[in-house]
């Protein structure tokens, strides 16, 4: 029988459903979703509240399959509660509360520090951009502000390199919004592509939004250098897994399935600009033994 | 000053604008043209008959630049005036109605030509299909009535692939419909890619629908053969060119351009099949001679 409350189920849901916010938005509310189960587990003891936060902490990663930023957050909160489990309730309760906003809180300096390592690393001239996210954005204003001018592909299904188009257009920087068959015809004009990630596995391969992966091999065409801006908390400790997709029947016989993700491998990754440093693709695997720890804490 | 009369113009303008029609349908209409263009030619002579004639051809060249069938077919008439140009005008006449004729005639055979030859060079499987083109449609029906099932991508602007899956989902194919950037997630899936080209050009690098080269790409990174279906008369002796493009500025800062077309080089191409037999992308240079001679007959 599960031990998750109604309220902490419906809290999962809306993180399942979210079609909105990236990885590291998703990976703060399920730090938050946590702590309020540490107040809803019917726990009598340390062992029950435990084995109740892995649930939900499980239930966490399994709403969001392909973001390890959840798992990672969720995980990370979890393991808190565990290394204090000999010390009482209360103990435990400071610790998930002070784990859960240390990672919320780390947000704004570790995209700071991403923008500034990215400012560093990229070189001037075009630079081509698929989808939205918050840290890429920022590092694209930064570029934008000595000279860049942008490439943003619309990025079907949820078009959110329109809004990335728009936002920079409405800020004065130079933007060209293409949808995402056109990237072949414009890599030429690019010096640099750079995209986020939803989640960075072990080896070095990016899953983001469908559509990255062409990118990086219309790059790699080119000779054009490929930039992953990501925050550590979105390395995997696994290996890339498949795709997830919800197919819709519209009439007999066709099929329209969208997927969301889909999976760039390490060898067309230049560098992942994270705010520990810049690293090579296979220089990425110390960082999973973090995200390792945190999904046995979830009994992943 | 130019002897292109107002009916002769606005042909030429029509084709230029149309987006509906590929390569091999406008090649025709451009056949056509030179017809009307010879009986609408103020000429008193074969000299200034012949000059009229080129002068119409350079026009329809120029109204599809990314297109070699319009001007191989343009070309083509007008060679045949000019080889008759010593035995008068009603020769002349004779010879470019005869010459039209064929190559109008010529489009059925071709077709079912190139189907017979792409049902045996094919991998049984599922096939990936971009655009539409009635060639490939003919062969992506006979590959789906021996059990390939067909994965379209809808191949934004115009969303030709829409077409491609919705007419052969009518005729009780399996299709699978996903937007230009998913083809990366489905791509494992394909046990081939099947195209069109709109111009095929001397070293067998490809123009075709925007898209394509991404595909193709996205191909070989997983050493899947990629195969283009297309008849000799869209083979052109040159080397490529930049691509066209339409921009369209919306909003201060925000330019969004609209591309047709992108190329893929010959190295990506598996082979070209063709009414003449399948090629190797470097064997396609000796069909590019011809080509080369209808181009002289327009004095490109």
């Amino acid at each position: 029988m599960t031990t998750i409350s109604p309220r902490i189920a419906q809290a999962i849901e809306s993180i399942r459903e979210d079609r909105a916010h990236g990885a590291g938005w998703l990976a703060r509310d399920a730090a938050n979703v946590i702590t309020h189960a540490f107040d809803e587990c019917p726990a009598q003891s340390a062992t029950e509240l435990l084995s109740c936060l892995r649930e939900v902490g499980r239930a966490l990663a399994q709403a969001q399959p392909s973001m390890a930023a959840v798992s990672n957050a969720a995980g990370a909160v979890v393991l808190a509660a565990e290394e204090k489990a000999a010390s009482g309730l209360p103990a435990m309760r400071r610790a998930v509360l002070a784990r859960a906003r240390q990672i919320i809180d780390s947000w704004e300096k570790t995209s700071q520090r991403i923008v500034r390592r990215a400012e560093q690393a990229l070189p001037r001239g075009s630079i081509m951009t698929h989808s939205y996210s918050a840290t890429t954005f920022a590092i694209l204003e930064r570029l934008a502000s000595r000279g860049s001018p942008i490439i943003a592909t619309e990025s079907a299904p949820l078009n959110e390199g329109k809004t990335t188009a728009r936002l920079l257009a409405r800020l004065g920087v130079p933007v060209t919004l293409i949808s995402d068959a056109q990237a072949a015809a414009f890599m030429p004009e690019a010096a640099a592509v750079l995209v986020g990630a939803d989640t960075v596995f072990a080896d070095g391969a990016v899953v983001n939004k469908v559509g990255t992966c062409a990118l990086a091999l219309l790059a790699r065409n080119e000779r054009i250098p490929f930039y992953v801006a990501t925050e550590t908390l979105k390395v995997a400790p696994g290996r890339p897994t498949a795709h997830h997709q919800t197919p819709e029947e519209r009439q007999p016989g066709l099929t329209i399935p969208t997927v969301y993700f889909d999976l760039t491998p390490a060898r067309l990754v230049t560098a992942l600009i994270t705010e520990e440093g810049v690293f090579a693709p296979k220089d990425i695997r110390p960082l999973a033994r973090r995200a390792r720890q945190y999904r046995k804490a979830l009994s992943l």
